[in-house]
């Protein structure tokens, strides 16, 4: 047990308002599957911090979150747009094709990880073909892989060319508190015609819970069957929105990623290697070769390189300055 | 949020030595995805438990843990045979055909839960044709859904047979610890040519989890790649085994179901109503009119009709001794 | 090559009007995969013969046909209502399950393969619980899997219940040549509120092929994508579709299914053992000892047992006069 | 109806050999479902083709025979590897992903429709991580899409690092006969340690019907029950097997590739625009600006731009001489 990770922010634990939520909710008798008072209350501050009327659901795995959205939105000869790194597309073992039944991923380019708009009025101009699996919905995520962040206009730019077509529109926002932290309005996002918003719980502080929410309504006919069927509505399921209630009603759910954010521009400040993409949420991403990578892991700081080739650095609600500090020395020890 | 509950034994919370151990491994960075030393050790002490060598895993939902089960053992074009009241049967959404792609299900008649041996000999003696998902595995129940526990001698007569065909078993556990509370010897499990074993937490006392113990290895390339295209691969996989250390160190995962089994007890001793299925785990059915079961809902004792036309009474490890005695209270009165 | 065979009704070849445009429509070149102009005088056809407009898809298989409708028309946490005999429940390996991802099937009592209306009102009137696969469409077969032939006011009977609940309704019509010949109204079939109807042309004479009829014109788009990607978009196209245009210009599908059924009441004049359903198609299910049967099959006559354990015998367009009279003869022989 | 097509070799109809097949197999009563023995003598001539044991299946569609094998060899959290222009990945509208219920695909680089070996050592190399979906098999085509013929050296560089790896192996060889005409030993592939081969019938001259050969014999059990879930085990059975009787026994299977490679050579020699791929097979690949491409379909020779940006010209069986030059003509003008 390390008492620092850059490796990813969820190597982090749960923050304590949602541990100690999920202890302030454990006693007593509840009703199962998602339809005790603890859920209802989580659901309804989460409809408070969006100020908007959704049907709202936990679920423990984001993985299950996006690929069950994308099920919801699309049928098997179809096929989902989103960005080529977009974590549907990398980082989830296929999981949309499983859930969505051979639903294909048309991967689009973009800088720092938003999709180009211009990729995305050439991937919606193709013609309907039999041969080949048209797109039924965009896929977005803010903040982005890359750390980076959308503008609600940024935003719109690319739910407004879906909707013109008629496709439905996913926000996969794991770390959309990050999002938020850096000055995206979440109150915002009720009106950028997005259909089903994933927001992270688990790399925001939580134990483990992502929220699905369901902006269509018209999506929530038997979506509790959809989410039995697919292994995602556990009985106990107050252990899944107690974290929600700690959170949210201490306002840890912003102030813990303001922090991770705060952590990333310190950590940006003292890195001596090039940084590839804006520092806008809770990730730096730098130019680094194999020899100075391989000895700061010797010196305990495992990161990876990700995707796009960098190496990444992430900070989460339990990155301390002290940690980051000690990270800032040491890589200028390796350099 | 009620003091009590008969409902099912999932509307009480988790026991204490789950919830403790929560707090307690929440400290710390760890690795993601189940590669943690609390996931580690976590499934040590399952092994330890079963006495066996095994390749463990945890996931959030029962439901998933035996539809991937299922996938694993078995094609879309062939069947799970199971008993007909097995909750894959009648409670799970028909998540094995999600999992498993189509997969079949061959419900079996059988007394109080447990699979008559004819019915077994008589589904495996069927000729493989193309037009019929044929026999490739059979599922097991223990405790079964009606309360009553299979003897290690019960069990092998099913798998024995199964294995002379060449079929795999699966065997769902979500109330294993009430099994073994009533005598089921735990460490007999690793000879009875079990391939998959589900061993409960949620309703052994765990927030949730389940245990997918995989006795045949043969069965765990790639199973962590199993897991996460099917949503199971949480990245905070510690809130899926921390519960286990608490409760199995403490030994509470075996002292709680016993309490459960012991309240059921209790209860069968003060039932006025003729009780259908022996009483060995934490589970009554009764014969009881509409009329008085109404009269007991409205004395705030809410409880189902089962499947088989009984009423069910469910105790768990957070049943205490008075709120069965005024359940005891309240049936006298409505009779 | 036998010469006769009362096994099944796809036991024949194909009559001599499909054969005979197979070969006329062979000549030149054409676009693929449905475009071309020999599916598309076919598909006119098809909609002459119903007098209504609908879009009409040509397949190879019966069980494809039916899989592929069922999945249009529902979710895989939903479920299809079908008699408990229905093809789509026993004969067609889960098929509905694969394509449509774990979609469950309702099965349904009725007598001689008719649903009873009130078995449906009881499917229909269970509430929607998340742990069980509610019912989304209704699927009917006519003729029946026992040669009885539904009237136009029994299918509204039906097909009014599923549209009350809200419902589509799949109509699998492989033996509709044979209903219709026993005097069921075709052109009855568009008011009737059926969205996907199957014409079966492989036991009507043709030589493989089913017609997918959309009534419901909205399940039309990207239709062609989905029968591509299920393997139903053969590039030849024409080959699927020419036999009907056969069939249909000459009168064949329906004179040869009125020869069927005169062959199958001839049988009946002579059949020497109990007739248990109502010989209204090219079907007969008698009662008949293993014994006899036996006996039979010794003399050429290969029959089966059906679901219901009945023996049956069915008649095909090929089927001769003399063949009947040489069974009508080994039966009185085996009596 | 056109008299000629260079869009592609399925714009054919079938050839002479094949439909007197059909028309001569018609006679008489068979078993159903492949059971036949008009579907076992042509099993016979395919084995004998192959001068290797194998079990064989006929199925109606090759994007099916592609899909149901790629399912066979792999699980759905894996994935095939193949040419990133592989008809798999370009023209099946995710086929294997709706019959491998997610199955993903790993495309490859090549020139000219051929896997690199670098790629495919690459791909191989990739660690098993859970967030990926690993290489499980791999699938090559012979001839290539590109018009390309594969040695058996070629091949066999492929197959041997996929079985070092443990990989079993796919060919699709829709247009093997090409490959063969071209002089690829068909005898050879049975010691190159291909699992399952597709052979195609339908634009070698047959009207609907590929060959599933399964090298493997542990793929066989339950081979008919996958075949009959998957819509593609159609009861007129000797429909998809008869054309291979009358191809094979008359030579016409060969003799006909052996055409529509001559006339490729021979539109070759007439061609003004620069030809892309060596033209090895049946098909022609050139640099041609949009111009000369419209003003050539404006006279009658409909032809498509490829998924290299490449103008695509295919010759069949049906191939006239006076076509090829007629199109030569029409070149000539245009350009």
């Amino acid at each position: 047990m390390a008492d620092y990770s850059f490796a990813s922010d969820n190597t982090a634990g749960a923050c304590p308002e949602a541990i100690e939520a999920i202890v302030a909710h454990n006693a007593g008798f509840t009703s199962g599957y998602g339809t005790d008072h603890v859920t209802a209350k989580a659901a309804d501050l989460v409809r408070g911090m969006l100020d908007a009327d959704a049907d709202v659901r936990f679920v423990a795995s984001g993985t299950a979150a996006n690929a069950v959205s994308c099920a919801a939105l699309c049928r098997p000869f179809e096929a989902v747009v989103a960005h080529e790194h977009a974590h549907i597309c990398t980082d989830e073992t296929g999981a949309p094709g499983l859930f969505g039944h051979g639903l294909g991923l048309v991967p689009l380019k973009g800088a720092s990880g938003k999709i180009d708009p211009a990729a995305l009025d050439a991937a919606l101009s193709q013609p309907d073909v039999s041969y080949r699996q048209s797109p039924a919905a965009l896929s977005l995520t803010n903040a982005t892989e890359y750390g980076t962040v959308y503008s609600v206009e940024e935003i719109r730019a690319l739910t407004s060319r879906a909707k013109a077509k008629g496709l439905p529109v996913h926000l996969d926002g794991a770390r959309l508190a990050n999002a938020v932290a850096h000055g995206f309005d979440i109150r915002a996002l009720k009106a950028l015609d997005i259909d089903i918003l994933i927001i992270g719980g688990t790399k925001a502080g939580a134990s483990l819970s992502e929220a699905i929410v369901l902006f269509d309504k018209g999506l929530s006919r038997r979506f509790d069957a959809r989410l039995k069927q697919a292994g995602q509505l556990p009985s106990k399921g107050r252990f899944l929105s107690a974290p929600w209630i700690g959170m949210i009603e201490s306002g840890a759910w912003m102030a813990r990623a303001q922090h991770a954010n705060a952590m990333a521009q310190k950590l940006a400040g003292l890195m001596p290697y090039p940084i590839r993409h804006a520092v806008q949420a809770n990730a730096l991403f730098v130019d680094m070769e194999d020899g100075p990578l391989e000895a700061l892991r010797a010196k305990g700081f495992f990161v990876y390189r990700f995707t796009d080739g960098t190496v990444r650095f992430m900070c989460s609600w339990a990155t301390t300055e002290e940690s980051v500090e000690r990270l800032g020395a040491a890589l200028k020890a390796v350099g």
